[in-house]
């Protein structure tokens, strides 16, 4: 018997993929792009970042959950040295989302493309509900 | 005390990590890449993803378990272009193995390399089983 | 309400995130680069390897956790032909921190960079304690 799933499908690959599962209390996101709600990418990656986490948020919301329910998340950056960079700006766009000192263990690594030629960041996260 | 471990090893590099390994409900797969039972990649990347959720799903029968168990996955590709070109044969192989619309996270990205320079796919898989 | 986490802060970053996030009985331990405490890199890939570990172990000590409870870990490195080229050194210092045949689910990819350009390996780990 297969375990109980929830899930949230959306967006253009809704049929290869769910951008939320959740099984028991643990609910893991797909990777999560700086696009916004038409598929268009944000100009550069403290905007991408922005739209990463707004799209993060519209997955958590499908399943009642929030920023605080995330427990890990890995970015993959295109160019580490413009993400260092800009920095400030990027995590600034981060605590807009997660606040201050976030209960998030992180991993941050440079990769040779993303889905799309102008993705600068992809978000991948896992989340602990109630 | 340690917590329970179930786990599976085989192939070449069984003494320095196992191909599965279950804990609780959860059972963590190792990378696999598109390799046939005798080590040797396959020629393309859609032959390779073939390949790959194959040796997954020879994970998963060491756990009695099957592929509508898998919650998340994450793709690293070697080639983001080549993969994109060929999605349809790529997304094809993995319906082959997932059916239609399967309920999976995803994450999909292009890395530099894999353990081979052959290698153009490698799949991390995490289930959650009953 | 969210579900109650424990976390370990430390380091120069430690107000973006935590070294390590304990859910239920999930520890997601932050990725670990190859530097010593004063945050100096390892000259190479062996040697940072081992100091990775050490700054794993050192994490897993503040939930009284160890190396046993680790069931998954990824590699990101940044150079897989020096890293297979020194592969019995390599593992040989994973081999110090695990012991034989650890029952260990590991993903190897190489990507383009980490968060300081003389950083050659990060390591991603989940642990699950009693």
């Amino acid at each position: 018997m297969t375990i109980e799933k929830q899930t949230y499908r959306s967006g253009p690959y809704k049929s290869l993929y769910a951008q939320g599962v959740k099984s028991g209390n643990v609910l893991y996101i797909a990777g999560q792009v700086g696009v916004d709600p038409s598929g268009k990418p944000g100009g550069d990656i403290i905007e991408q970042t922005r739209l990463a986490y707004q799209n993060i948020q519209h997955v958590l919301e499908q399943f009642s959950a929030s920023a605080s329910d995330i427990v890990d998340e890995t970015w993959f950056v295109t160019d580490m040295k413009d993400c260092m960079k800009n920095s400030d700006a990027v995590f600034g766009m981060r605590a807009e989302f997660f606040g201050q000192q976030p209960d998030v263990a992180q991993t941050l690594v440079e990769v040779g493309a993303l889905v799309m030629p102008q993705l600068q960041i992809e978000i991948k996260c896992i989340a602990h509900l109630n």
